[in-house]
């Protein structure tokens, strides 16, 4: 890797341009209705952007460039933040801050919650089926399939069974194979998505995506076994969010089954994985390299 | 229109493709999880399926199949009953009965009843674009389209606004205009969305689109005027949902601004719009016509 090469920067400018595209997308007006200051009060938060930035950072990978997958970047936002809007909610796991405030069913109420996040996830579709690209009649069969792509990860075999088994599971001592098909079911699935789709978008070529899968897999492990971690020993006020919850909550995770040290080994071991996946890759990868050191050091 | 056509086989010929066509799409299998169970009690009721007929019935009025546009009828009936699902929730109207058996979050829990919508509008998509149609090139930006037009149509600018004014209004009195525009958002975009979206998928002319949106959205409001009756009037074992319940929640409806009598004649003169739109058609959109009555003579 170009030990030169800035992440931070690369975030800042990223992020700043999904930040960008999603203020376009969900304009902020004088008059704008209930619903639509909800769905923005939660998608405008201070997040990390991960699974948009991943999108680029693999459509650069394979020589694209980050406006050729900008409607689907801010897709994958769009479905996580309506994901997070739905899991806050009392019937499920009742949290009141995120993304350093309160939640949306705190802030507006419960109905409005539940509304605007199916808002953002239909938003989604709408977003990635309006894509300027799309127009061209030979980009139309890509943009259909990351559609399809998309729905599965975040359907009733992805993200949300991911959901119902974390619920499910609150309480049960689960075994290391439970723990992580439920996380590659409620993170890695998205990830993958997000990640893939970036490449397909970027005419990639099929061993491209091929290890930008496993890439995915790995990173989004990675990621999930560094949020365990973060809840046993991060810090509330720099996480935007509380700490200790899932100790509280009797869940199963990584620490909880492996211990800390070993799963920091583990979530070493995963980052690894990953960068070993991209070897064929040359220096336009960097970003995802970094990222990959990021998802498991970063700070919340 | 032909005297001869049997309204009630048309219908009972449809709901039978559509039934089976939503079965096929969620298996029913030994070991199905709660999820996919949730997904499925709540499908698989005993509804109208006006939607997706709706949506044949306008493909076969310009000339196409059922057949071509199967993919998008069971997206609408997917969206329908996600948007079914969250309206009775607690939070919401939070109703007990519905398609005469308990709500989902009655029947199974108010989590599951959340992400069961959730998974069945994520569904709708992933039956979008994966319709076999879309394999062939120059099909793939007609259904990209009409998943725009969907998600436009279910999304906050339409059924879900829609909704979060049905809420906020409860209680207050409002004027015909603000009726007729919150019916058009609840109510009216999808069924427009499934007429229009039926016609574009079977290759109807700009000027047969046009004439069928004039149709749609007078038998949308005529839809809404009918149940506003059926909720005074109705036979909750009919319906198999709870009659009188909008004067309970002091709701405006139609015959709570205009009177039972003049609320009739209304719906009369919508469905004689909507006739009057098929003028240019053959007899091929005679199912068009005979639902147009349907609507406003159904007892459920």
């Amino acid at each position: 890797m170009d030990i030169m090469f800035n992440l931070n920067a690369y975030l800042v400018s990223k992020r700043e341009k999904i930040n960008s595209a999603l203020d376009k997308i969900l304009g902020d007006f004088p008059g704008a209705s209930r619903l639509e200051n909800a769905m923005r009060y939660s998608l405008m938060g201070d997040g990390k952007r991960l699974r948009p930035v991943l999108c680029i950072a693999a459509a650069e990978a394979v020589g694209g460039r980050a406006t050729d997958v900008l409607p689907a970047a801010c897709a994958f936002e769009m479905i996580h933040t309506y994901s997070l809007i739905h899991d806050d909610l009392p019937a499920m796991d009742d949290d009141d801050l995120r993304r350093g405030k309160p939640t949306c069913h705190v802030a507006f109420d419960e109905a409005t919650a539940i509304l605007a996040g199916d808002a953002l996830l239909t938003l989604a579709f709408q977003t990635l089926s309006s894509a300027d690209g799309c127009c061209i009649k030979n980009q139309a069969s890509k943009w259909l399939g990351v559609v399809h792509k998309i729905s599965f990860a975040a359907g009733y075999k992805g993200l949300i069974e991911g959901q119902m088994r974390d619920i499910a599971f609150e309480g049960t001592r689960l075994s290391l194979n439970e723990l992580e098909a439920m996380h590659s079911l409620k993170t890695g699935a998205l990830i993958e998505a997000a990640i893939c789709s970036g490449a397909i978008l970027a005419d990639g070529s099929y061993e491209q995506v091929e290890q930008l899968e496993i890439y995915a897999k790995n990173i989004g492990l990675a990621f999930q076994v560094a949020d365990d971690i973060l809840n046993v020993e991060g810090n509330p006020s720099i996480m935007g969010k509380a700490a200790g919850t899932d100790k509280t909550r009797k869940k199963s995770t990584y620490p909880s089954i492996l211990g800390i040290e070993k799963s920091k080994i583990f979530a070493e071991r995963l980052v690894n994985n990953a960068l070993q996946a991209l070897e064929g890759f040359d220096n336009r990868s960097d970003p995802l390299r970094a990222i990959a050191g990021y998802v498991i050091k970063r700070k919340r």
